[in-house]
This record gives structure tokens, sequence and C-alpha cells, in this order.
């Protein structure tokens, strides 16, 4: 990372279109995704995270895009099996997954980094970008529902969502602290803009965010943080983001998102389709198309977001204190 | 096991074959196979434990006929992305199986026994036979080998039992003890006989005898031991048995199987091909074909088996000292 650019907060789907279109635009080797591991789970003594998976997969050209998920060329032996164990079979691992699964198991157990582990992975997939887990240290998102604290996987998949959420919490984030290679990354001198992938904000942003020391970081370079919406007239492409929001008793709008961010953003990218409410933002706003459902869409959204950071003015970079 | 009649001692694919045709010939749910144990492996951080799950496989019938060892409908894309990542291939995990191993691990992991859980698998794949390991403490065959003392599995099928073997340890036995529902089907009072499989002797039945308390537990119901050679004619049908007892310095042939068990078996099962020499041993012998090619030729080699066990007179049944 000797030369880092741009750096981006990514959830899963959502951020990793958004990082697969950044390396149609960009030197992928200068690069750096930043991915939430709040969705990590232990799934029969297995370290699974989803959204850096999902990252790994798709930036490596291996993605399931019939199933939106997983990897492509992905057998099922393994949950059959499981299933005939009367072993729990609702979170779905393929085969080629559960590879990923065992290796990364046995490698933390042996010591290394989550970081370190998935640099590694990246680089057998020939990822040219930095792919960071935020913090070597566990995190695990809580959903605070009606029915009660779940875990995220919980929520997310066998309950697909469907408990009203209350809250969030980020379990032993007070004592995580940023990837060092995300560190490192931030403050490289060759940085010129970071941007918040359309993943949801609460779900999938909010933990990385929540890490101390990562705001921190985030506005110590001075370069310029803008958000991607992942509202699009009212509704986000994929997922519970706009679900949630009502939940929380707040307006399901890209409006509510800049807000979310508010302080910490220095523009952010509106879809079209929502034009019309631009001028209810108090940043600077960049309005495009920002649906991403070709290779083609991904790579224009992404070098519209990162013109638009780097058209915006750096504020003085915070000086760590002596 | 309300009623065992027949235990049988058992390594891999041989002692499989004939568990296999017991069920055939004889109530499954009064036959009990004690499985060797010494070849369990750590793979990845997964137990594997290839002779007890031969003997799941074959009895559950799942094995695949084809490759002679492993699951039939097995897939490998947990095999390939290992590879991908740089990870071991030595050993080869189809998908199937590798649910086995996960499921196996988490449960030894959350405190249940590898008896427990082997009874639990066993009845999920619908057997009706009781597969016990020898122990529930972990016994690990080491070879030892001119190039020094090496795991089971890296001289079985790393390098693929080329070393000359000048011994083999088991390490970790003293402290094992012999699997509760071994000490169990032992003392069952409808007892009839003991087989000890065609497996390899060194390889796979002195782990289970090497067990403190195994042979007296053997002994003490007074029921006829009978031996099914591994040896047809100078030759295992599979395997390193007489490679291995060559190298040992012993004379590979089913007399010196038969030597090698003495003092503990009560008669021997010699095959057709050997038929010349059973003047030579200095204890009953049953001559058949022993060559278990076919599930019929399985079952009829156990029929003769058992047959002739049951015909041989009991000895004094040892009293556990009070």
């Amino acid at each position: 990372m000797s030369g880092v650019k741009a750096v981006v907060l990514s959830g899963g789907v959502g951020g990793a279109k958004l990082a697969l279109g950044m390396t149609a635009v960009m030197d992928p080797e200068a690069l750096c995704i930043v991915v939430n591991t709040g969705d990590d789970l232990d799934f029969m003594g297995l370290h699974v995270c989803p959204d850096v998976d999902t990252t790994l997969y798709t930036l490596g050209g291996l993605s399931n895009r019939e199933l939106g998920w997983g990897r492509t060329d992905e057998t099922w032996s393994f949950k059959r099996v499981m299933g005939d164990l009367g072993g729990p079979t609702w979170f779905s691992l393929g085969d080629a997954d559960v590879a990923l699964h065992v290796w990364r198991t046995q490698k933390l157990r042996a010591g290394e980094s989550l970081s370190t582990v998935t640099a590694q992975a990246a680089r057998r997939f020939g990822i040219g970008a930095a792919i960071i887990p935020m913090s070597d240290e566990p995190v695990a998102t809580r959903v605070l529902t009606d029915e009660g604290e779940i875990a995220f996987q919980d929520y997310f998949v066998r309950l697909r969502c469907a408990p009203a959420v209350r809250g969030l919490r980020f379990d032993g984030v007070e004592q995580a602290r940023p990837a060092a290679a995300v560190l490192e990354a931030l403050s490289n001198a060759a940085l010129e803009a970071i941007l918040i992938a359309p993943s949801p904000p609460d779900l999938s942003v909010d933990p990385i965010l929540a890490v101390p020391g990562m705001v921190e970081a985030l506005r110590a370079p001075g370069v310029p943080i803008v958000a991607v919406t992942p509202v699009l007239a009212g509704a986000a492409v994929k997922g519970p983001t706009t679900k949630i929001m009502g939940e929380l008793g707040v307006e399901a709008s890209a409006v509510a998102v800049a807000r979310h961010y508010g302080g910490l953003i220095d523009g952010f990218v509106l879809d079209v389709r929502d034009a019309s409410r631009a001028s209810e933002f108090d940043l600077p706003v960049h309005v495009c198309d920002t649906l991403m459902s070709t290779d083609a869409n991904k790579a224009r959204v992404a070098a519209e977001a990162l013109a638009f950071a780097r058209s915006l003015p750096r504020r003085p970079a915070v000086r760590p204190r002596p």
C-alpha cells in the first residue's frame, strides 16, 4: 500500500459493487476497502466473515451473480450432509465457501490476525486492491428488537430481518481498534478521497465508525469524505436499510442518511430519482444514477463519486497530538 | 445394545467389509464394531477419524465403491479452493465428508465424547449396528521409520507407505481406556463371538489391543475370539500389511498373523489359497475363500467366521476382581 489514493468503507453486497466499480476506474493497488466485521459469526466452529467474503468474492471475480451472495462454481454437499446429521443449515455455506472458512479459522487459531489472513486470501484470489477488516479484534453487531436482543445473523438470515429493530449494539467494540493496515492506509500521503459505500448505514457502516479511533483516523488526513446513497426514491436496492430506518423513527430517505453521517461527510452522492430533494442537504451534493446493476454502471458510479470527492476542498489535516 | 451377540475389532476398509457382511447375516442391532482411532488426525482444525468414517459410510450404504474410500455422491469444491488458498490438500476431504468432520469437531469441542458423537452419526445414517471408537481418549499411531518417527497419515497418505517401517508407537495410549460402550458390549450376557477383522494387524488392530484394559475386557466374557486373515497367499488384498510385516522381519503369511495374535485368539479363518499351510497353526483353523469383493462374498465370509467362532468351545469367563 505504498500509494493508497482512495479508501472505501463498505458492508457487503452494495459496498462490494462500488468497490468493484472503483477497480475499473483507478489502479486497484491504490484502492483500500475497509470492511465491516460486525456481521462475523461462529458457525459450527468456523469463523465466517460474510462482508469480507462478499468483498473477496466480488473483487476476485468469484461472486455468484444468480444468488446475489456466495461463490460462483459452488456445490452444496456440505449443507446437505449437515442437514442429514441434524446440524444447523439456516446459514447456507457452500462447499467452496467452507474451504475459506476452515482455512481462515485454522490460521486465526494459530495466532494470525484477521487482516493478515484476509490479505493472504485476497492475494490468492488475484485481487489487487487491499481488503482490510475494520478491526482485528472481534466486534459483534447485536440487534435490539421487540423480541429481545439477537445476534446479527440470527436477525439477518435466520429471521430474514422480520423483527422490528429498536436499536443496535456493537458488542466488544470498546476493546477494538482499527486494524493497523486501516490506519496505515488512512495516513498515506497519496490519499485523495474516502468514500462511504451504499451499504446499510445502521447495520454495516456504523460498526466501522464505532471502532474507537476510526472516526478520528478518517478525519485526520483532511481528504474529502463522501457517502454514496443507499436509498433511491425512498427504497434500498436490496436489504432492510429503509425498513430499519422506519423502525428507528427516521424518515427512509437519502436526506436522513446524509444527516446520519452528519459531521463526518463532506459531500453526498444523491440518486437522480431523488434530485428534487437536493436543496434539502446542507452539504455539497452530486446527483447521478446510482443504480449499479451492471459492471458498466458500477464503474460509472465509482468514477462519479471519486471525481466528486476530488472536486471538494480538502480540510486542514488533523495532526495527531505529539 | 441390550443383546450384543458379536463384537468385531476393525480398522478401515477391510474391517468395514466384514462388518457389512455381518449385518447381512445377523441382526445388525446385535452387532458391535470396535474401531481403531489411532489413525485419527487433526486436519486444518477438523477432527478426522478415517477408520470410524469408513465404517460409518460402509454400513450406511454411503461408501464410494469406485474410489475405495470416502463417500458416494461426493463433490470436491472444498479441496479445490483449499488448493487455491495454498492450504494443504495432501489429505483428500470431499465436501460431504467435511460436513461430518465439522459437525463432529464442534460437538467434541462442546464436550461430547467421540463415542457419543459417533453413535449419533450412525443413527443419522440409519445404521443399526453399534459403531464404537476403541477409546474416547486420543491415541495417535506413530510410525517409526528409517527417516524418523512420523504421524500415521503422513506415512499412510502423504508418503503412500513408502518409508520402511521399523516399529509403531501408540502415542497417548497409556492414558486411554476402552470406551465405556466397548466394555458394556463385551460384558453383555448374550455375547457369542468376538471377531478380529482382516485389517492390518500392526497398523489397525494393535492400537485397539494396546488400550490398557482392552485385552482383559476381550478375554473376560470367555467367548471365542477369532481372527480373519488379512493375508491371502502372502499378499494383502489392499494396503501395506505384508510390506510392513516384511520390514518388521516377520514372514508375510497368515501363519505369522495368527502368531501375532497368539495367546489372544481361539481360532483363525484361513484363506483357501493358503490351505496347504493349515497344519502349521497351533489353534483351530477354518479354511474358506476370504476374498470379500462382492456383497455376497462379504456375507458369506461373515457367516463362516461367525459359525466357526460359535463352534469353538467357550473358555471359562474371567470374573472381574471383586
